[in-house]
C-alpha cells in the first residue's frame, strides 16, 4: 500500500511511534516477528487480553489489562499491542496515543514487547495482551472465596459509571459541582491498583477487578467460588461527587452498584487476615473498605441498605459486549 | 446489553463456542480474568501477535501466528484470542469459526488460554497472541545471516499471491486449470511449517516466515543482519499451477516474487549445516529448496534470472497495512 506524505506506512509508523516504547531486550527493538521473552525463574505467568473497539477510550486499554493483573496478585512485566487503524488515522492521534502509553509505561514499570498493526475497514480496534508474574501457583482466582471471608473493595466505587452517565447526559451533574471533572476522569483514566497486588496475593482467598459493576463482579466471584454474600450498600465507599449525586438523584445509587469501569479491586479476605490486609493496603497508600461478608449458601449477592432491607437491582452489571 | 434470542450475549458466547477450545489447565476454563501459565523450565517464550481485520480470513489468524512461531524455531504452547464482533454476527459464523479453531488446535497440539470479546462498530477484528517456547536463548532471529549462508525456502512460493489475484480477478486462471482451487486454498488456508521449526532452530543463522512477499521478507532479513543476497529466481520452487500461470502471463512471476501470504519459512543456513538441514527437513516431510546465497555487501536482494540477468521489481513486498 502506498504511503502518503502526511500519513506514514506501517514500518515508519512502528519506527516513529512504537519503537521508542519497546525498551525491553525481549522486544528486540520491534525488528523481529516475535518477542523472545525469558520468564522469571520460579514464577507463573499471568496473561490477560482486552480488546477495545473505540478510539475515545484507547488510552484505557493498557490500564484495563494492568488492572486485571493487579487483581490477580501479579506484577506486570510487559505487553503486546495490536492496532487495527481506520483509513483516516492521523499522526496527531497516534503521537498522542503513544505518549499516553509512554507515560503509563514509566508509571507502571513495563515496556512494549511486540505486536501488530493493520488497517481496518471500520473504526479503531485495539488489542492489548499483558504479561505479569506471580510466584508459582500464586495467582489469585475468582474461585476460592469462603464463608465468613470479609469482602473488601479498593478506592471508591461508581465514579466511572456516573462519569459515563454525565458524558452521555443521562444524569444531571449539578449536584456534583466541581466533582464532575473527577467523575469523567475516573471513567476515562482508570488507575490500576498495582500497588495493592502484593497484599491481594498474600492475603485474599479470591479477587477480581470491578469492570462490569460491583454487584455483577461480586456475582462472578460467588459463582466461581460456590458461595453467596451479603453486601452492605451503605458501606460502599463513595467519592464526595458521587455522594452528592446520590443525594440529588436516587438512580445514581443503582449506577454505582451495577455500573462498570471502576477498575478497583474486589477481594475476599479471611477474617484472620483482615487486619494485616488493611495494614498492608494502608502502607502502599491504597484505601480499602470492608463492604460485606461471604455466606455459605450459594447464590447472587444479597444487597442490603443501612437498615438491613434488601435492595432489588433491575440489572446487576454493565455488559461491555 | 440485552441478549436477543437468536444471538447469545458475551457469557453465553464464551460458554458455547470458546470454552470447548480451552482444554489447558492454564485457561481455568475461561472462568477467570487471566490465564495462569507455567512456563516450561529452562525455556524462553516466543510471543507473537497478529491482528486480522476481515471476517473472510478469520481462519488464517491462528495459523499466521503459528507460522511466526515455526520460523522462530519455537514449539507452540497456546494462544489468546481477542474478538471484536460486528453487531450482525451470526451464531452460524461463530460456530464455523470455532470449529476451524478446534481443528487447528488438534492439528497443532495447542489450546486456547484466554482472551476477550467485545462488540465493534465496524467489521470483525480478530487478535491472536500465540505463545511458543524455545530452549533459553534459542529463538532464531531475522538478524544473524552471514556471508556465504545458503538461503532456503520451504514448500512452494507465490501460490497464495496468485490465489489472491485469481480471487480478485486480476489474473486469467485458465492456464492453471484444476490447480486454481489449490492456489485459492493456499491463500485462504496457510499451513504453518511447525514440523520444520526444530531444524530451523538447530541449523539456521536467521529465519522468518514469508508473509509480505519473498523478496521483501528476504530484504527484512538482510537489513536486520547487515548483509546482502543474491536470489536466483529460476530456483524459486513453484507449484504446477503457478508454473502454468507464469507460462501464460509474465506478470505472475512478479506476484510470485513480491506477493505475500505464503507462510513458508525463509532461512539462512551456514554451508556446513546445509546437508543436515536438508536431511532433517526431509525427515519431517517438509520440502526445502536452496534459492540463493547471502553476500557480505549490505543491500537489497539482487534477484537474477536463469541467465544471471538482474530482474528489477517495481515493488518488493505486499504491505498488509
Amino acid at each position: 500500500m502506498a504511503e502518503d506524505a502526511a500519513r506514514p506506512g506501517e514500518f515508519d509508523l512502528i519506527a516513529r511511534y512504537l519503537r521508542p516504547l519497546a525498551d525491553d531486550p525481549a522486544a528486540l527493538n520491534l525488528t523481529d516477528d516475535a518477542a523472545a521473552f525469558v520468564p522469571p525463574p520460579g514464577q507463573s505467568l499471568v496473561l490477560t487480553k482486552d480488546m477495545v473497539a473505540a478510539g475515545s477510550i484507547a488510552r484505557k486499554a493498557l490500564r484495563v489489562n494492568l488492572s486485571d493483573l493487579a487483581a490477580k496478585g501479579a506484577r506486570p512485566l510487559g505487553y503486546l499491542l495490536g492496532l487495527a487503524l481506520p483509513a483516516d488515522w492521523t499522526p496527531e492521534w497516534m503521537a498522542d496515543f503513544a505518549a499516553g502509553l509512554a507515560g503509563d509505561q514509566a508509571a507502571y514499570g513495563i515496556a512494549l514487547l511486540g505486536g501488530d498493526t493493520v488497517k481496518a475497514a471500520g473504526g479503531l480496534t485495539l488489542s492489548i495482551t499483558a504479561i505479569g508474574a506471580v510466584p508459582d501457583g500464586g495467582m489469585v482466582r475468582r474461585a476460592g472465596a469462603k464463608a465468613g471471608d470479609a469482602i473488601y473493595v479498593s478506592g471508591t466505587i461508581g465514579d466511572a459509571a456516573l462519569g459515563l452517565r454525565l458524558r452521555l447526559g443521562t444524569l444531571d451533574g449539578a449536584a456534583a459541582g466541581e466533582g464532575t471533572a473527577h467523575l469523567l476522569d475516573r471513567y476515562l483514566h482508570p488507575q490500576p491498583r498495582l500497588a495493592l497486588a502484593e497484599a491481594v496475593r498474600l492475603h485474599a482467598h479470591a479477587a477480581l477487578d470491578v469492570s462490569d459493576g460491583l454487584v455483577g463482579d461480586l456475582g462472578h466471584m460467588l459463582k466461581a467460588s460456590g458461595v453467596g454474600a451479603r453486601l452492605e450498600a451503605a458501606l460502599v465507599p463513595l467519592s464526595d461527587a458521587s455522594r452528592a449525586l446520590v443525594g440529588s438523584d436516587p438512580s445514581a445509587l443503582v449506577s454505582i452498584l451495577s455500573g462498570g469501569d471502576d477498575y478497583e479491586i474486589l477481594a475476599a479476605v479471611p477474617l484472620d487476615r483482615a487486619a494485616v490486609f488493611e495494614a498492608e493496603a494502608k502502607a502502599v497508600g491504597v484505601p480499602v473498605t470492608r463492604i460485606g461478608t461471604i455466606l455459605a449458601e450459594p447464590g447472587a449477592p444479597q444487597v442490603v441498605d443501612g437498615e438491613g432491607r434488601m435492595i432489588q437491582l433491575a440489572r446487576v452489571s454493565h455488559d461491555h459486549f
